[in-house]
């Protein structure tokens, strides 16, 4: 078990109705004027936007408003926000939707009070010492950005899609979760959400830490009430209990707890940005991709951790650590595809992956050797795309 | 699964040496002057306290000392430590030690800035609104108090041992936390511990909210985590790697993370509290008789949350709910002796126990029907005390 040092301030309210406690939340951290960031407009048609905005102007905070934030999101919209924050004295932000909503309100958060321009942090020329606060009202259970200090920002200039990772600098301070959000979300959203909180589980799990037993059977746990969760909501999108479990596990998945005392991964991840920077995928689709061949790759090189998940997370039986790794694999690409979810480029859509492309760009952005649990260079990271054909 | 909100602000530092970093943090939270708490003098022995408070001088952080806190901590200690911080200017505490000594602490600084007597929060005639900064130094992993808002006390006008349980006014600002120093823990202190964290997590496993999934499966990954590591820890008490799994199970049993969502018990705490209250017994070693009494009375009457337990943490395979509730029960009572606890009054060392006394005093200080699983009056609580004889 490693050193750590863990903290998350975030105050959650879960359940049914919270999205109407923002303003209050918001009025409590001090704030006058947020940002009040949003989507592609399914939070003004659903009438969310309007029925949270109504909470500020009972708690007399004021707002101006920045729409438009796509999937993946880019620095054009960082940049914007920024500059309408100095230009309206915005003292903090309110995120109303999912990952790339909440990661272009910390990008922002982030860039208003420093100096230079905001991708420095990105680059790694600079670290966030001070950010604006950020609220969020989160309709979509996936990236887990409700309660990390984590944002995902494409830079359009060459494509490269980074995640910043800080400890608590910009972890939310505070969370609305209303599992009721999430019933219109449609059936491949709701799946992509979910290969992506498993996924934040995954990149932990893997580590070559040894002796954290806390921190697995955590991590197991979590796996195992997405598991057991997932088929409900993909059955019925209104299974408030059903909803509500998976909301929950997507954040704990996130918010550092199944990583505490090891050194994690993360590959998965660097690798499924490239494809989605490249071929504008949905992330957690690009990710059920990614994992399964990840982990094809580990049960032949690596196994002892995808044999750990095999028994027992599937109970497979299997006493060789390959052969139940690879037993495990399977069981995890049948229940992908019980979702719906895509486990081969080709399922993504992308019959012929510029493979050379990516792993060039993969080691450019990341270095010449990868991972936590197992070191690849560019033969490797070539062999797992492969494996994703 | 319930509405809920959760915040967990504290800062933990885990791992070799974090101790030193006592003064640093105190400084971040802006205090010149603390009131240092320990206990019987364990601390003062090993040297830690000098090497903790040699931290605090160099981070120019005053001191004042409080020693002498005995084990199932009472009233007069923490109205000494009140009267000290006033007279004394005294702006935060730093706890080192077990939960008597973070319970001691967070009662004073409740009680500081309080103009009615500290015990009225305790009384439930008043709320703490706000208290003095506190932070920690954990030697003992048990109570959880290092992670948790709450502080047991005992009046020792009538012997009321009373938890007071508040949201996050009590949550220490940081907890450093070095399984280093729990190698020297006699083995008694140290099963005693683990029996405490594990009723923690029955304390909110035993809960009449259904679908909770992800709170079951993480409780139950805790609790087999324990059961891992305890036998290692109790054949070497100097493993670190077991004894750092333990600690931070300790913590996660008993920061909330394991009550998400759901109703709460706390049945066995309140039948445990009043047998250390009369007999002066370990908290820890009076839970491991009460925890299979409480369960052998909800297998016959309740018993799916045990069935759920015996199959998920012991693997018994038995289809009826009772029999495996019971098959569960008599794992867990085996794993308790294997440590070296009681699971009997009489094991506990009190062969012939006032029952009569116990009930009466527990319904005088709970209510006629306690119990969040499964509601008890005298009739049951009487029947469950029997059940540990």
């Amino acid at each position: 078990m490693d050193n750590f040092t863990y903290c998350t301030p975030t105050r959650y309210d879960f359940g049914r109705g919270v999205e109407l406690k923002a303003g209050e939340r918001l009025a409590q951290l001090g704030l006058k004027h947020v940002l009040v960031c949003y989507g592609m407009g399914s939070v003004v048609r659903s009438g969310l936007l309007d029925r949270v905005l109504s909470t500020l102007t009972k708690a007399s905070v004021a707002y101006t408003l920045l729409g438009g934030i796509e999937p993946n999101p880019t620095d054009p919209k960082v940049r914007e926000g920024i500059a309408l924050c100095r230009t309206e004295g915005i003292d903090g932000l309110l995120a109303v939707g999912g990952g790339s909503v909440i990661d272009t309100a910390k990008a922002i958060a982030a860039g208003v009070p420093y100096p230079g321009d905001f991708w420095d942090f990105w680059a790694g020329k600079a670290t966030v010492k001070t950010a604006l606060p950020v609220g969020v009202v989160l309709t979509i259970p996936a990236a887990g950005s409700e309660g990390s200090g984590n944002s995902v920002i494409t830079l359009l200039d060459g494509l490269h899609k980074i995640s910043l990772r800080t400890d608590s600098a910009l972890r939310p301070r505070f969370a609305l979760l209303n599992p009721e959000l999430t019933f219109t979300l449609p059936p491949e959203q709701t799946a992509a959400g979910i290969a992506d909180m498993m996924a934040h589980i995954f990149e932990r799990y893997f580590s070559p830490t040894a002796d954290v037993e806390i921190t697995d059977r955590v991590s197991e746990g979590v796996l195992m009430a997405i598991i057991e969760e997932a088929p409900k909501v993909m059955r019925d999108p209104t299974d408030y209990q059903a909803r509500a479990n998976i909301m929950w596990s997507g954040t704990l998945a996130h918010n550092g707890i199944c990583g505490t005392g090891r050194r994690e991964d993360w590959v998965s991840h660097f690798m499924e940005h490239e494809i989605s920077a490249v071929y504008g995928v949905t992330h957690g689709a690009g990710l059920a991709v990614i994992l399964p061949a990840f982990m094809t790759f580990m049960a032949q090189h690596a196994p002892r951790k995808g044999a750990q998940f095999a028994r027992r997370v599937f109970h497979i039986s299997e006493p060789d650590d390959t052969r139940a790794a690879l037993l495990g694999i399977d069981a995890l690409k049948m229940f992908f595809t019980s979702l719906g979810l895509p486990v081969t480029f080709a399922q993504l859509g992308i019959s012929d992956p510029d493979i050379t492309l990516l792993v060039k760009k993969l080691h450019e952005n990341k270095g010449q050797t990868i991972g936590g649990y197992y070191p690849l260079t560019a033969t490797e990271t070539t062999a797992i795309y492969k494996l994703a054909l």
